[in-house]
């Protein structure tokens, strides 16, 4: 079975983004090489948000929006896109049946209320998550409240100058509660 | 001047404690030795909001609160506490007079709603956070929504076992905001 992953950065107080979308912290945050080139070779599908999927988008000015990946944007409002697969079923239901399909890793790229059902679904198998060393005070959460109660497993840690990136696991296919 | 640092753990989605509470998830973390020795020679003076004190009194069970250091505790409710300075101050105001005097670090024990004036005041020196593996969904947060827009520096970090440590220092007095 595929694996489903989280792989990206939040702020030290825990957003993904500012509330205005900006990632300026995170762009002004030195990191030197990522571990992003060997994450790559890993997956070859992609799944975001809407607004995820615009913000980055944006970020990719008019080049071709990850042309080697298959690009999978959930959303109930948009009805197609030039570059990824509009898919407007329940996301967990919809990662269920990818992951059973034949392919490389699968990249939940974001934002916090597509992962929420996702983690409340146990579905989230690796997690790489990069700290960066700044309190933004409000934004975006990765981590909406949810019915969670997961134990991960360390499973290392890669220091990129100022970024920090701590590598997690699902340590089984059972949830387990840590109280 | 003495320098203000918050020590302490939080779950992966960034909570002090569950809502009721609880730290079981922390106690079920293996940790090995951990960094509170080295850490506990620095400070001489403990900080906390009444109920991480009435929360940390119950896991004293009984034997003496920290003897040999000198507690504080913000609450406009208590009127005095046998083993702890009550202080029904602005601690922002407070907390500027009480650096200024000779001593040790200053720990700012919890919780969030405490923290997050001293953020915005810009008070916090160091910090010092273990990050355990675990997803709680909910609790009490350690960054509150505040108007904090400030970088740190990443200084070092401590694996425990399961519990990742990293440390934080203020950049400098100023402000500096990320976007």
């Amino acid at each position: 079975m595929r694996k489903i992953a989280f792989y990206g950065a939040i702020s030290l107080d825990g957003y993904l983004a500012e509330s205005n979308d900006s990632l300026q912290w995170l762009f002004d945050t030195p990191t030197g090489e990522t571990t992003y080139a060997a994450f790559d070779q890993q997956f070859d599908t992609m799944v975001m948000g809407r607004k995820t999927y615009e913000e980055a988008k944006k970020l990719s000015e008019g080049t071709p929006f990850y042309p080697e990946k298959e690009v999978i944007v959930f959303s109930r409002k948009l009805k197609q896109l030039p570059e990824a697969k509009v898919v407007s079923e329940d996301p967990v239901d919809y990662l269920k049946q990818l992951q059973k399909q034949e392919g490389k890793m699968i990249w939940i790229v974001g934002g916090g209320n597509l992962l929420k059902p996702l983690i409340e679904a146990d579905l989230i198998d690796e997690w790489w998550i990069q700290i960066a060393p700044v309190l933004l005070g409000e934004g975006k959460r990765l981590f909406e409240e949810g019915d969670y109660h997961q134990r991960l497993e360390l499973v290392d840690t890669t220091q990129m100058e100022q970024l920090y990136e701590l590598h997690y696991r699902k340590i089984s296919d059972k949830k387990s509660t840590p109280s």
